[in-house]
């Protein structure tokens, strides 16, 4: 194979996408050229139109082709609930529960300092004078319950009690659905902790 | 996230990927979008460039940019020994084991009837006439020792030998259920010597 350089490419490129290695990006090309060379195209063209037209809120930072999102641009959402998610994926779970009516701001990622993922790449500041623009009364810290998430939840209390914002952070518990023995010790223990 | 439909097209691009959900697409576009723009430009020139400019082979089928692969075209080769593989992959697994001289003939794919890929799908016909084009003493079947890699043998063997031409398999060196392109080398070469 090795005069086709552009199927070199190719497995190159999608070696890109995350959580793909080298077997499957092989996969992938073979199956795009062989099978699928239309879904190629389209997936071509949709890169394309994405870097171009998709950029940030300017509120809340999540993904958007118009300069303020739906969300932040919507008159019948609560402005005084602030939520704060790492990603537009959990600001979307957030939103099939039906259960805020809120604003949001989306981080796009977390505090992760092994990955050199610091205060300004989550956005902090922009954070922090959104959370105190005076509509704000109350910040929801829903980030993972992950050591990450954790550190970036207690870094930006730390930052936000410091300015005298409000914060609450979502409750840990037992998931609903589930039975008692098949969960973790620690979240047990957390229930336990923060038994109402 | 209703009006980011840029976002939701890729999303669903990503998804034609084979062995990609809805979940690993997010994080795909996610990742993208966010963090490797460039990675996402790149993917989408190295997709259209291959879909224009990577086609078959016109001898053993394998994916090339010239109408005769460097394989096929390179007269060093002995035409006397042709192998039988599934896919490009394969081929190049038997390439770097160093073991074999001989041309190839790719089948892209395999019987599959569950699958709808019945003879015509991997050139059934087209190797039937390469294998009886005089050159040809000896032909290979190095498809996978799995069901239908093994059922694809089965059948090629029938259809050659009622043409009078001199068939041999890879031997059960070949761990059993294991498909040939995550094969160590060495037993690759060992089952290439002990063919039968």
């Amino acid at each position: 194979m090795s005069e086709t350089n552009s199927l070199d490419a190719l497995i190159q490129a999608l070696r890109r996408l995350p959580g793909v290695g080298v077997k499957s990006a092989q996969r992938m090309a073979f199956h795009l050229l062989q099978h699928d060379r239309p879904g190629a195209q389209m997936l071509a063209r949709a890169l394309t139109q994405a870097t171009e037209r998709v950029g940030h809120c300017a509120r809340c930072h999540t993904f958007t082709e118009a300069a303020v999102c739906s969300i932040c641009s919507d008159a019948r959402r609560d402005a005084t609930r602030l939520c704060v998610v790492e990603t537009p994926a959990d600001q979307a779970a957030m939103e099939r529960t039906g259960a805020f009516h809120g604003l949001y701001f989306v981080l796009m990622g977390r505090l992760s300092p092994l990955d050199g993922v610091g205060p300004r790449d989550i956005g902090m500041q922009p954070l922090l004078e959104r959370a105190c623009d005076g509509a704000v009364e109350e910040v929801i810290l829903a980030t993972s319950f992950t050591a990450e998430g954790e550190a970036t939840a207690y870094a930006l209390t730390e930052a936000l009690q410091r300015r005298g914002v409000r914060v609450t952070r979502l409750s840990r518990g037992v998931p609903v659905g589930s039975e008692l023995e098949y969960v973790d010790l620690g979240t047990i223990a957390h229930a336990l902790a923060d038994r109402r």
